[in-house]
Order: C-alpha cells, then sequence, then structure tokens
C-alpha cells in the first residue's frame, strides 16, 4: 500500500472512535470535516519518508503520522475561530465554527487533540517506542515551545518573531522528522535539524502564497498578512528575498540529514514541496 | 508528604514547563491562573485514594492525579467561554476568558490538554503502566464518551440525557478510580463502576448548589440550569428527592468497591465528599 493510502487509511481509523456508539453525531461530523477531505498531508508524508529513510516504516509510523495531521487539523480549526482568524472558508469549503457554530468547533479541536494521543496510545508497538512518540509530539503542540505557543505569541504585546515562527510553524514540522525517527527506533535528535528547515521554508512558502497566489489556487483567502498586520518573509524581505530564501532553505534541509540507510525518497519529496508550494506565477521564477 | 501536597506539587512541577524559556509569558500566566489557587482537587484525591486502596501509590498515580486535574481545569477555561456559559466567575475570580482574552482562553485549554498527556509521558515508571493511564486519560476526555462528547451534547438538536451527564461529569471520574488502579498496577476495570456513582453523587451535588446554594458559597452564579434551560436532577425530582438520590449514589460507590488491600481512608473520603457538597442550607436533611 502506497503512503497516500496508508495515511488516509490511519486517519479514517482514528476518526472511527467518533463514530462509536454515544458520539454525538453533529461533534463527529464536525470532526470529519475538519480532517477530510484530504489536505496536502504533508506532515505525516514528511514522518512516513523520514521512517523509512531510517529503514522501519511501521505501524507507529502510521499512528505517528496520523497524530500529526489530527494536531495540524485541530490547530486550523481553532486558528480560524473569530477570536482569531475569523475564516469563514478552508480547504475551498467553509470551515468549522462557520459550518457548524463556534461551540462545536471549539470541542471539534479539544476532540482531535485529545485523539491524536489516544491514536499512538492504541499501537500494538513497544511501549517505549509509543511513550517517546508522545513525547515528541506534545512538545511540538503545548508549551513551552509548541504550536498552541506560536499562536499565544499573536496575544503579546510584544511579539517574539523568531519563538514565534518556529513554534507556530516550525514545531509541528520538527515533531515530523523526529517521531519518524522515533518510530523507526532511532534517534530524533540529529532529524530535529532537517525539520526545522523544512518548517522555516514552509513559513516562507506559505507567505510567498499570501502574498502572490490567488483565493482559487490555495482555497483560502489571500492578503491576510497586510489585512492583519502580521509579519511576514515577503513583507519583509520581499517577493525575490523570499523565493532566494526558500530555496537556501530547502538545501539547507537536504544538507542536515543524518546518515540513513535509505534517503533517497525524503530527498525528492523535500525538493517537490518546495516546488508544489510556490505560488504557480512565481514557479518560474523559483526553478 | 500528604495527599494535598503531593497533588499541589505535582500540578506545580507540571505548570513549570510554561515557566521554560520561549514560552508566551501571558499564555503561561493564563495557564497558571486556571490551575491555581487550588480547588478541591476532588479528582486528584480520588486518584490516590483508590491507588492508597490498590496499595502502591507511586509517583504515576501523582502525573495521573495532576493529568486528571488539568483535564478538569482545562474543560472549566473552555466551558466558561462566551460561546458556551459565558461564565465571568470562576472559584470567586475573574474566568480566564475575562482576564486573559478569549483567544488566550482557547489556547490555555489547549496547553493544559496536552500538557496533562506530556506529564504522564514523563514519569520515570513502567511504560505499558503509563501507556494504560494515557489510554484512561484519553478516554475519560475525548470522543466517543469523554468531557469533550459530554459538553458537545449541549450542541446537538436532540439530547442523550445519559450519555450526556455520564460523559460531561462522569467520565473524568470513571478515570480517576481507573487512573488510580492503574497507576498502582492493578486491573482498572472493576474500579469503573466505584467512579460512575460518584461522578453521579457529583453531578446531582452540582444541581443540589445550583439550585440551593449562594454564590459567595460556592464561588461562582447560581441558578444556572434554570437560566440556560439544562437539565438537572433537581429539576426532575425536586429538592428532596435529589438530595435522597445522592445518598444512595454514595452508598452505591462504596459497595461497588472491589476487594482491596486498604480500602479504609477511600470508603471515609467518599462520605465525607458527600457532606461537603451538599450546600450549607440543606447540610441537616443530608445528613
Amino acid at each position: 500500500m502506497d503512503v497516500t493510502n496508508r495515511i488516509e487509511r490511519a486517519l479514517t481509523e482514528a476518526l472511527s472512535q467518533a463514530d462509536l456508539a454515544g458520539c454525538p453525531p453533529r461533534l463527529a461530523a464536525a470532526m470529519r470535516s475538519a480532517v477530510f477531505p484530504r489536505g496536502a498531508r504533508v506532515r505525516p508524508r514528511l514522518c512516513h519518508s523520514v521512517a523509512a529513510a531510517c529503514g522501519d516504516d511501521n505501524p507507529a509510523t502510521e499512528a505517528a503520522g496520523a497524530a500529526l495531521e489530527l494536531m495540524h487539523c485541530a490547530s486550523l480549526v481553532h486558528d480560524d475561530l473569530p477570536c482569531f482568524d475569523g475564516a469563514d472558508i478552508r480547504r475551498g469549503r467553509p470551515s468549522v465554527h462557520k459550518a457548524f457554530g463556534e461551540p462545536l468547533a471549539v470541542l471539534t479541536g479539544d476532540a482531535l487533540i485529545v485523539l491524536a494521543f489516544q491514536t499512538i496510545a492504541r499501537v500494538n508497538c513497544a511501549p517505549d517506542r509509543l511513550l517517546k512518540l508522545t513525547q515528541v509530539i506534545g512538545s511540538a503542540v503545548g508549551v513551552p515551545l509548541g504550536i498552541v505557543a506560536g499562536q499565544a505569541w499573536e496575544c503579546e504585546s510584544e511579539i517574539n518573531l523568531a519563538h514565534y515562527h518556529r513554534s507556530k510553524t516550525g514545531a509541528l514540522f520538527v515533531a515530523a522528522t523526529a517521531a519518524g525517527a522515533a518510530s523507526a527506533g532511532a534517534d530524533p535528535e540529529p532529524w530535529r535539524m532537517v525539520g526545522e528547515k523544512i518548517g522555516e521554508a514552509y513559513q516562507v512558502a506559505d507567505d510567498l502564497r499570501d502574498a502572490a497566489a490567488d483565493e482559487d489556487e490555495i482555497g483560502k483567502p489571500v492578503g491576510q498578512d497586510v489585512a492583519h498586520d502580521r509579519p511576514s518573509a515577503v513583507r519583509e524581505m520581499g517577493i525575490d528575498g523570499a523565493v532566494y530564501h526558500l530555496k537556501s532553505l530547502v538545501r539547507g534541509a537536504v544538507e542536515a540529514m543524518p546518515p540513513c540507510s535509505n534517503g533517497n525518497e525524503l530527498r525528492s519529496l523535500i525538493m517537490s514541496e518546495a516546488t508544489r508550494l510556490v505560488p504557480a506565477k512565481l514557479a518560474q521564477s523559483a526553478a
């Protein structure tokens, strides 16, 4: 079974908890709408590729990949709330709070966070490996440096930009590479730097898409960074500067890979992501 | 060290994650304000008492107790949000959204949920025992039957009252007894019924306090069940009926205890809680 199918199967299996007797049906529907239809699944794909590079892509990898994606979806649902971005559209469809109301959007995020941890704890695999995964993913989401902490920098009067980016976007990419290694029984530490570079590249690409893509192309409103006066690589270094920075980050990610038994697939994933993420109208200058 | 101090120490230690470099300071402050000063700590005390009854009250118990309380505090922060109860006061002080704003209240709940899982994963203890605790506490919070699912019943057009109460209040009490047993290396299953009875008793006591206590006595607004047209034991069976029901639930909890090496402390905790929770003006009829 290819990676795409394994990722979707793991997510479908995780979400089946919400189909069990006793679950409020609208909560179950809201959770499904937050996770399906599929997005790019960037983080689980990265996790699977690192596990494969480390030579042992097993059921713990599938659980880790699903947990990463559930955490990502949870953060999107909460970030879309009226008290944050107030986004009505996500992946080209109504956002969860728009379709199901604010209370269910809050609870959907909560339930997805919990489901991520449940998904890992349920795997039939060496318990110490699962605990390591719990730690890796927990620290990528919580305090002091996870995505929740990253989002919370938007509520401070003085924002620490380095911490903000590293936590809000970077943390889950670092977790994706570290979890891929941990699920394969390898040491996650040397893989963190790879995730860090990819996460930063992804943030720059996101800023580029916000500044230079069409709403149709990315399935959500554009121009949000300027509208909300948010820091952005494009505002800081211009379009060309941001494209150049993105390319050097991608190179850095590949160079940071520790020795591993089977790194080719991962290398090409990193390179192809870099191209995919750049807005169509800039693709030529980024190529 | 007595149980009260052990519970507070475990929570203080857990929250110290938010003091580490890089954590947004207002998020850290909001998290502390959600957890301290201490409430009654009913769930961790129950967890410690069951562990002691099972004859092995160790560091895993402290982590489980802290995790239960962090989950409870997270649910209070989210339940107090304007899109749910819109409560401005909690434990006699401004609620988190009132003191820190809505965005930080959402993130505080998220961070506390994650912290609960991190706290368990960090204990130096047999990994399989910690995984069991993760499962017990995860299912008490998530779908299909945890407290988040319980709260979500308020968003359905037709409410399933049995599931609503069992999930919203009962689930974390069931987890408290099951986690106490699991942290002691005992079989958690027979302890679930004890937690179920106590949880139901607690719900009835809460309904009684909402109907018959003063705001000063319980540190939050009263009369909310009628104001929000919520189901309640008092609305269903009257004050006297609810007091009678409470007493029989407490008896049932004690009778449901499986054989254990040291059950006296737990028995007296259950009995004293039953008295403590009844509003002062009804205490005589409940005695």
